[in-house]
């Protein structure tokens, strides 16, 4: 895929309205789509979304259906107040709005989580039901910066650390982020030169909450030179490199079954060549690990700290057992022992014949059960 | 080479004095050399090195010879004062000290990095009349962090992100930093029980300068949740998935080298197949490049940002051309016209008969040179 100037955002001058010109560039590659559903929360970054959407709508002979969207989880009292300000306003664009409600009991953890996802599937029932070939956020730059920053303090690995992509796909839809590369301020710069009034989510200022702390801290790490454009850069810089570890480890796994062409394969077990395996760089190694664990273990995605201690725990088991070097056969018996076993994340790792081995762990029926390492 | 944990580190309470076992294991790997020079300035850092390698060389039979070196870089009125206070500790400790002073002519722009570079020259000078393996400096996991963040936040990419290593070869001696996993509380503790004194360079509150107002940041992103060890942790992760894409990028080369069993070799000229180029993972082509215009061109390292700017060029132009697709030959003759041609950082980079060539840039004779990209 050619590579996209990083360098390509919006104007230096951060506090500008967007003018038409430019948001026919951010919508250009949605013009040909049939219908677009639009997420509109209510809140200043969505409405600027609708506004600018609509405006570029109108400038076209052609283009695509607008539908608006307002979720409302049922969570805050004011929410089906802010979606009939949506609805008032949609109708003063001419456009379709409709409000769509979370029904049903919500869970007692992990509520964001289960919000995300409902809102989620909410948006893709309506753009089926428009005929929408995307649904379209609101997200901008400034929260690509306090994504990275987040992930960043909270100790997360290269791959978590990689930018949001303008596109995804799910379930035959494109989730498409127009507004991925503007600044939050030149939204709300855009409404107040279109006098459009918009929801303040007190929320958004609650410093009980991360990511409005994390927002306090952005104009401090800005006077260093971090502003949310080098965070965001950087961002896309870890993607990148990301992208590139994750073609090296398809690449190991290939060889690794090239190796394995003798070896009849165990159905539901991951095995490698441990010797073959120790060649690999240690990010390449750590890798199919992880992948390995998530596709056999049953307890959801493992921890990167826990699946790298693990790996440091048979790198030197390997190195203990000679099997670092080239007689792999002649110093490991394929009948021999285990001398590594662990379980972590539901999956059971284990060294034994010069071969590394990941299997589903056995189900936890009582306390004493397999020692656990995870 | 074998993982090494990445949570091997100190203690968790970061306030405690480093005991005699914890600087045993310290300095484990340092046990067989012939002699060690110590790089000590009198700051609170380098004066526990001086003495946790004093008490733990006196509680072996047989280790290496402890050489202390102050250097003296002539810049500061105190700095006479405090390597004398460093001489009087190390003859107390019973250790060998020498003041080496940097002369000449210092540099108006660039001084940091100047003494930067007289200093390793002093201290290798020392260590090669010492007879030693090895000069250690007392680099501290806050180091890391600051220069981790520091970076971060200047727009690095993930190889300037890369943490410092615990050893690095240059000139045939290793440059040793035995407290990289150690926060700088643990050495001030180590001192303060010990009733040792240092200097306090007031420089380090400065807030002129950027260390210091970053050395005020830390606090803030370690109550949410990034603290150095957080830091450390992600900058060693950026090394580790950096290798790799090292290794990955060594691979490309060798590919390339391959397509081009037929292709007579031009000296001083880099070239690739633009159509094989095309099919590598937009980091490897970044690092390609960068590699081919560090090598060959005359002005330094070429910024990351104007070789990405470059490189999007580049896939713009081969998309144009048509030259991702596999008919390469058809459509590029091999004496077609440079359809791209741009100066970057002392090299000539253009794309023509279907191949990109880097060469160094002709000398800049006037104003009316070649046209400028860089």
């Amino acid at each position: 895929m050619p590579a996209i100037p990083l360098g390509r955002v919006m104007s230096d001058d951060d506090n500008s309205p967007i003018s038409a010109h430019a948001a026919k560039q951010l919508f250009a590659e949605l013009k040909a789509a049939p219908a677009l559903v639009l997420a509109v929360s209510g809140g200043p970054d969505s409405v600027a979304l609708m506004w600018l959407a609509a405006r570029w709508r109108r400038s076209l002979a052609r283009g695509p259906e607008l539908t608006v969207v307002t979720v409302d989880h049922g969570l805050r009292a004011e929410a089906a107040r802010e979606a009939r300000e949506v609805k008032r306003l949609a109708a003063e664009l001419g456009l379709t709005h409709r409000t769509l409600r979370w029904r049903g009991a919500k869970p007692k953890t992990g509520l964001p989580a289960a919000a995300r996802e409902a809102r989620y599937r909410l948006l893709a029932q309506a753009a089926r039901a428009a005929g929408a070939s995307h649904v379209l956020t609101a997200h901008t730059r400034d929260d690509q910066a306090e994504t990275l920053l987040m992930r960043l303090l909270r100790g997360s690995g290269i791959a978590g650390l990689s930018a949001m992509a303008r596109h995804t796909r799910r379930d035959g839809l494109v989730l498409a982020r127009p507004l991925l590369d503007v600044p939050k301020s030149q939204l709300i710069a855009t409404l107040k030169r279109a006098r459009i009034s918009f929801a303040d989510d007190p929320t958004n200022r609650d410093a009980s909450f991360t990511r409005p702390r994390l927002r306090a801290l952005l104009p401090q790490l800005a006077a260093e030179g971090g502003d949310t454009r080098t965070l965001v850069r950087l961002s896309m810089r870890l993607a990148r490199a990301n992208a590139a570890v994750e073609v090296l480890t398809d690449g190991a796994e290939r060889f690794l079954r090239l190796r394995d062409r003798g070896v009849a394969p165990q159905p539901g077990v991951r095995s490698f060549e441990a010797a073959a395996f120790a060649t690999l760089p240690e990010e390449v190694r750590l890798r199919l690990l992880l992948r390995a664990i998530d596709g056999l273990g049953h307890e959801g995605p493992a921890e990167l700290g826990k699946v790298e201690t693990l790996l440091a725990a048979l790198d030197q088991a390997m190195l203990d057992q000679g099997l670092l070097g080239q007689a792999l056969a002649a110093r490991a018996p394929a009948n021999g022992r285990a001398i590594l076993k662990q379980t972590l994340a539901g999956a059971l790792i284990s060294l034994a014949g010069g071969r590394i081995h990941i299997a589903p762990a056995p189900a936890r029926r009582s306390r004493i059960g397999p020692k656990g390492g995870g």
